[in-house]
């Protein structure tokens, strides 16, 4: 989840967020903020290219959203500088149920950090929520996300010392 | 080193990859585009309340940079998508020598691909330059950054539950 998202301010850091969370390992980003139609269309895009299943999609009422996730039993976990250090947190957070993994904005509203089950500080220095974002998901999935598949992927890149090596999985109709 | 820095467009990625790179454990951070005084100020503000050593400078020859780096018996990870896999590279890397770590940028001219001793992966997906960099300064310190101490800091934030926590550790002339 990706707080106070402002089209022209945040655009390329929200891009990084989305393009973060599909590579580590998370299934959707949710947006509270601004609705931004480019922002959703160029995730789209990676998506078909790279394999999915990733979406985006805006929140019109992101508190209530919180509140329902943990009526329906999942866990949050909110990225913060302020929070419990990262290897002291990640123990403390379970494997049953879905995980929401709240990032800030600019200025994160006291409701978030009390819904949350932890607050987590990738670090307790300022930096940003892309990496804080990465290294979560890095130590939540125990690096597994460097074996994981993506499904439907258009194409592929084979790991090479040098240059750019890039499969081609599936061609367009008007191609064939 | 951060290449193909546009002031306009990349001003807040560059700010987090700087930023990134002050807590994750890089003393400084090289800057190959336009020169940027306002990108210089705001990183020096971070550092002057944060603490240090870090600073960053801009590049009058980028490429003359990187050769004398490696002239002077220096080792250059370049940080690719179409690299070799994180955990395999990160074997790869001595411990001898000052490790230059160079991030793109939209396009990376072949030269720094051929120059770089090692073109890592963090992952062959497309992401982020600032989760690259994260992560790759992680796995090159073993984790270390979150014991890692700043010198001259003003603020220390101490990881809480819930909330904020900051120390004041030193004071201006004007308050004392």
């Amino acid at each position: 989840m990706r707080l106070g998202h402002r089209p022209t301010r945040d655009k390329r850091i929200t891009t990084h967020v989305c393009l973060v969370a599909r590579s580590f390992g998370a299934s959707a980003v949710h947006i509270a903020g601004v609705r931004d139609d480019s922002l959703q269309a160029s995730i789209k895009k990676v998506s078909d290219t790279w394999g999915g299943p990733f979406s985006i999609d805006f929140l019109p009422n992101p508190i209530r959203f919180v509140k329902d996730w943990k009526s329906k039993g999942g866990q949050i976990a909110h990225l913060t500088m302020y929070g419990t250090r990262l290897k002291d947190a990640i123990q403390r957070i379970g494997s049953d149920g879905d995980l929401l993994v709240v990032v800030g904005g600019e200025k994160v509203p006291p409701f978030y950090y009390i819904a949350a089950d932890i607050n987590v500080a990738v670090g307790s220095q300022p930096h940003s929520e892309v990496a804080a974002l990465a290294l979560f998901l890095d130590r939540i999935t125990c690096g597994e996300w460097e074996n994981m598949a993506f499904t439907d992927a258009k194409l592929r890149i084979v790991p090479t010392e040098r240059g750019k090596t890039v499969e081609q999985l599936r061609f367009k109709k008007k191609d064939i």
